[in-house]
C-alpha cells in the first residue's frame, strides 16, 4: 500500500470512530468538546502510532486503536487551549471553540478531551504493565507540550532567540507528541526497549521536521494553497528557524512585524532565497528526518517500516 | 489517633512532598504550576485516599502516597482553571495564578498539574492492573468535574434550577473527586470490588455533603472566621441548595443579587431560619454523610474505618 492510501484509510477510520463516540453529544460541553474532533484533520499522530505498533508486531494495530485515538484527543486538547492563548478565530475551516462558544467552555472542552485521552489509552488491548508505561509517557509528554507552548509564547517578547532555544521549544511543543505516538505504539505492541527508544526518537525527529516544514509553508505557500494567511509568522513576529537564520545573516525580519503588503512577501522570499536561508532551513528539516530514519533501521524489515520512512520524507516534502 | 491529629500529620506530609517535588522550579511555568500547591490547604482528598487504603489493607498508605498526591494535583488543576472562569482574584490567601501571572500561563499551569497527576498515579507501589483501573477512574472523574463546573456556570443564567439539577451538579463537581479518592485508595490497596464500591459511594456522599456545608458556611460564617466574603453566593446569584429550598418556600434570594449591605445578611439569615431552610439544608448534608457511613459498614473494623466515619461527620460539623 502506498503512504497516501494508508493515511487516507487511517483518517477515515479515525473519523468514523470519533463520529461514533462523540457525534451525538446531548449537552453543550459535549458538543464543544467534539467540535474540533469532528472537523477532520490529517490524523498523522494516530497513523504514526498504528504504523509503529505494526512495525514492531505485525497485526497489532487493531488492538492499539484506542491509543491512536488518545493521541489525537491529546492533540485536539492542545489546539483548543492554544487557540485561546493565541486568540485564533478559525481552525480546520471552522470557528475555534472559544469563538463558537466562550472561553470558559473552551477551557473545559480542552480539559474534557485531555481526560478522555487517558481513558482511551487504558482501553487499548495490551498488557497492563505496557498501559502503565504508556500512561506515564503520555502524561510526561503533556507536561513537555505545555512547556513548549510556554517557551513559544515567551519568545514573542524576545528578539534574541538562539537556534538552541528554538530546538528546545520545537522538541517539546511538536516533537514530543510525535515521539510519544511512535513510542506508545511500540510499548503497547510489546516492542523491546531498543525498538521503543528508536521509534521514540524517530517520532521526535520527524515531528520537529514537521514543525519546521510548517514554518516554511507559512512563508512560501500562497493562501489559496494553504488555506491560511501567507507569512503570518512574520507579521506576528514569531521566532521561527527562518527568523533566526535570517537574523544570523543580518536580515532582521522583525522590521516587518505588523502588516506587510502582499507584494512585499515575494520580495522577502527572494531576499531569503538569495541569502540561502530557505535552503538551509529546508536542509535542517531534511537532516532531522534522515537521522530519524537511521534510528529505525534496527527494526525488522516490513511494509510498515517502509511506510514509516515514507511518512518521515512526506513530512518535509508536503507543500500544505 | 484523633482525626484532627491525623489530618494535621497528613497535611504536613503532603506539604513536605510538594515542597520537595515542586519547591525549586527554575522557570516561570514551573513556578506558576507550583504556586497554589505550595500555598497549603487541608489536603482532605489525600487524607481520604490514604485512610481508604489503610482501611482496606493495613499499612498500605505509604505505598499509595503518590496517588494521594495525584488527587491533590487534580484538585489544584481544577481550582486554577475554575479561578480563570470565575474571575477570582485570591485563593488560599495568595493571588490566583492568572492574577499573579496571566491567563495563558494559568491555563498551561493547570494543564501541567493535570498531566502530573497521571504521572504520580503511575508511581504508586501497586499492581499494574490496579494502576490501570485507577487511571481510568481518575480520567472519568476529571470529565465529570468538567461537566459539573459547566453545569454550575450554566445555572447562573437560569432562575429555575431544581433540587435534582443541583444534586447532579454537586455530585459531579465535588462528589466525584472525593469518590475517586476513596475508590482509588481501595483499588490500589487491593480492596475487593465490594469494598471499592462502598468506599467510592462513601466518598461521593461525604463530598457532596462537604459542598453543601461549604454553601452554609458562605452564608453563616462572618468574614473574620471564614476568610471569605460573607454571603458571596447570594450576591453572585449562585444556585445553591439554600437558594433552591428558599425559593420553594416563596423566598426568592435572587432579589439580593448584586450588592447586599452587611446588616441585610443577618435579616436574610433570620428569615431563612424562620422558614426552616437552614435546618433542612443542614439535614440533607447530614443524611448524605449518614448514608455514606452506612455504606462502609461492610469494611472490617479498624482505627482507619473509625477515622473515615469521623471524617464524614467532620465534613458537616466544620464551621470554616
Amino acid at each position: 500500500m502506498d503512504l497516501h492510501t494508508y493515511l487516507e484509510q487511517t483518517a477515515d477510520q479515525v473519523d468514523a470512530l470519533f463520529n461514533r463516540y462523540f457525534g451525538s453529544a446531548c449537552d453543550e460541553l459535549g458538543r464543544a468538546s467534539a467540535h474540533l474532533l469532528l472537523a477532520g484533520g490529517k490524523r498523522l499522530r494516530p497513523a504514526l502510532l498504528l504504523l509503529a505498533a505494526d512495525a514492531v508486531k505485525k497485526g497489532s494495530s487493531a488492538d492499539v486503536m484506542p491509543a491512536a485515538l488518545a493521541l489525537e484527543l491529546t492533540h485536539s486538547f492542545t489546539l483548543i487551549h492554544d487557540d485561546i492563548m493565541d486568540g485564533d478565530q478559525v481552525r480546520r475551516g471552522v470557528p475555534t471553540v472559544h469563538t463558537r462558544w466562550d472561553e470558559p467552555t473552551a477551557i473545559l472542552a480542552g480539559d474534557v478531551l485531555f481526560a478522555t485521552a487517558f481513558e482511551f489509552l487504558c482501553l487499548a488491548d495490551a498488557p497492563d504493565n505496557a498501559k502503565v508505561r504508556a500512561t506515564s509517557l503520555l502524561a510526561r509528554t503533556c507536561v513537555e507540550i505545555c512547556e513548549g507552548q510556554h517557551l513559544d509564547m515567551s519568545f514573542e517578547k524576545e528578539e534574541d532567540v538562539s537556534e538552541g532555544d528554538y530546538f528546545k521549544m520545537v522538541e517539546k511543543k511538536t516533537g514530543a507528541l510525535y515521539a510519544a505516538a511512535a513510542g506508545i505504539g511500540s510499548i503497547l505492541a510489546g516492542g523491546n526497549p531498543n525498538y521503543t527508544d528508536a521509534l521514540y526518537h524517530f517520532g521526535q525527529g520527524i515531528g520537529m521536521a514537521f514543525q519546521i516544514q510548517d514554518d516554511l509553508i507559512d512563508l512560501l505557500a500562497p493562501s489559496e494553497v494553504s488555506g491560511k494567511d501567507q507569512a503570518s509568522d512574520i507579521r506576528e513576529g514569531k521566532k521561527t528557524l527562518i527568523y533566526i537564520k535570517a537574523r544570523e545573516k543580518g536580515f532582521d525580519l522583525s522590521q516587518f512585524r505588523g502588516e506587510i503588503p502582499g507584494e512585499n512577501v515575494e520580495k522577502i522570499i527572494s531576499r531569503l532565497e538569495d541569502l540561502g536561508v530557505i535552503a538551509e532551513v529546508q536542509g535542517i528539516a531534511e537532516d532531522l528526518v534522515r537521522t530519524g530514519i537511521r534510528r529505525i533501521s534496527i527494526l525488522p524489515d516490513s511494509e510498515e517500516k517502509d511506510l514509516l520512512k515514507e511518512l518521515g520524507s512526506y513530512f518535509v516534502r508536503r507543500r500544505y
